[in-house]
């Protein structure tokens, strides 16, 4: 596919991008209507929305359209497992300037489609318009399988609070990046394209946990929203985390202590949640603190003082 | 509520919006977690998703944020409808200039639900970005009420077509607000603020539709789609349509035809479908066309050659 958004047209647009986008079973009517058709068996179904801006949340000298579509896909898929449902299908708005060209929207949607994929849901309708920057606005739909959903208000104060998934892995390859590196590639590539365990939020579920959330703005912030919601108090563990050497070695590189990345770096979409304590969990859940009574989160009992929450581009 | 959004912060906004949003009796957790729950009791949903640009679907000093609220919220639940669905919930996903005044956001927010709530849903959820223009991305969720849904693809040869809505209204208040007038009120009305029978979806599902889409682009290009999914030709009588006073002196004003502006003026959400020949149709459905053998869209049995679709700004 060669040419640009504008020569390719919007119904032209629609369809290069419609062919590439298989339907799961559970699509009824899919792409082309004036709306799509899903099975909602469950008799419930789970809804968000995010956006992303060009040159707020990506750059275009960054990351590449598959990479850009893979972070819209996970952002939202991320918010149904934290809700302890399954992803079930997006829908995808999409502004780009006119003079773009069509194979960047065509890679776009080959990472919206393997992410979905990745979370077991299929791309199931969209818009397009023009603008002089690109926007993407996903919404993702989820299915809670017969579970109650996980919100940010049940943790208890016993509960233990686990992580599953990468933390600071994004924000550590964003320093890469706004410093003019391209390596470590590993850290760099968890900036371009998060890694999310999507099953295990109904996991959690099963397990029984008590709240979950997605760490799309750092741990500290976003554990702080469980806290908040559920009138307890938690206090992190900062012996309790895993800092990769990666972390360890551009921390030193540009004078930055990597466990900061780890509390509070955003992107990654690690799930969070607090769950009875004693319970179980399997290997890929790390306990990394504990719920008390009172409010706010701490570490290792202190307030924690480092530059909270993600840091977009300006 | 004064000041800027970027004054308001991220969930100075959030809280500010959220705090006028009602949520109905099917929202079972509405905004504030990771996502929303509805209830679907169906089985099945529709969903939707749409994108609307400042300076291409609207100009802030030609609409009111009230008006563009309304109007998002409209273009998604007409598409619901248009399924012969009943529209549920809204998700919102908004990026704004940072200077932006606040007020402008709640007032967005009120035109938002004050539509929703025509069409007899919430918002349930949504989220926010900071952009140089306002995007404003509307998903709706609609309940198909143990009904088939309403593609594109039944319309059979011998069937009637027939609109419920206004046609040509909006076009027409645009012409009038592109000339720098402000008057007939009526249009300049119409072009901000459609008026939009959701219900009338569901009834032509009642009535036994074959096949039902909204005028989003024109009936001309909107009937087309009806045409080409269903396999069908349609004619268009020029003679059925009410051409409303109003748009004979604009056009007469201005020197345009207004049958084009009700052939082809967009952003008005008629409903248009296909019913079997002979059926009862209540008042506001009105008879303009028939559907027959081969492909493509006529009016008085010759194509229409004004210029199809809707025009956006540049």
């Amino acid at each position: 596919m060669t040419g640009t958004v504008a020569e390719a047209g919007e119904f032209g647009l629609i369809a290069a991008v419609s062919e590439r986008l298989p339907q799961g079973p559970e699509v009824l009517i899919g792409p082309g209507d004036d709306a799509a058709v899903l099975a909602a068996p469950d008799g419930r179904v789970v809804a968000t929305t995010d956006v992303l801006v060009e040159g707020r949340h990506f750059r275009r000298d960054w990351s590449q359209p598959y990479d850009v579509g893979r972070k819209a896909a996970a952002r939202n898929l991320a918010d149904i497992a934290a809700m302890g449902a399954r992803p079930l299908a997006l829908l995808v708005a999409l502004a780009v300037p006119p003079d773009l060209p069509l194979s960047w929207v065509l890679r776009l949607a080959d990472g919206l489609r393997e992410e979905a994929e990745l979370g077991g849901a299929s791309v199931v309708g969209g818009d397009t318009a023009r603008a002089d920057v690109v926007f993407v606005s996903v919404t993702a739909l989820g299915d809670l399988e017969g579970r109650a959903p996980l919100t940010r208000a049940g943790a208890q104060p016993g509960d233990v609070v686990a992580v599953c998934g990468r933390l600071g892995w994004a924000e550590a390859g964003l320093a890469v990046l706004g410093r003019g590196f391209r390596s470590p590639r590993v850290l760099v590539e968890a900036h371009r394209r998060p890694d999310v365990a999507y099953d295990a939020g109904p996991e959690a579920a099963t397990l029984g946990a008590s709240a979950l959330v997605d760490v799309s703005d750092g741990l500290v912030q976003d554990i702080g929203h469980v806290a908040a919601a559920s009138g307890v108090a938690v206090d992190l563990d900062p012996e309790a985390f895993e800092v990769p050497q990666a972390l360890r070695d551009v921390g030193a590189a540009v004078g930055t202590d990597p466990l900061q990345w780890v509390l509070t770096g955003g992107d990654d979409y690690a799930l969070a949640g607090s769950f009875p304590a004693g319970v179980a969990l399997p290997l890929r859940w790390r306990v990394v603190g504990v719920v008390g009574t009172g409010e706010g989160v701490t570490v290792a009992g202190r307030p924690y003082d480092a530059p909270a929450g993600h840091a977009h581009f300006r």
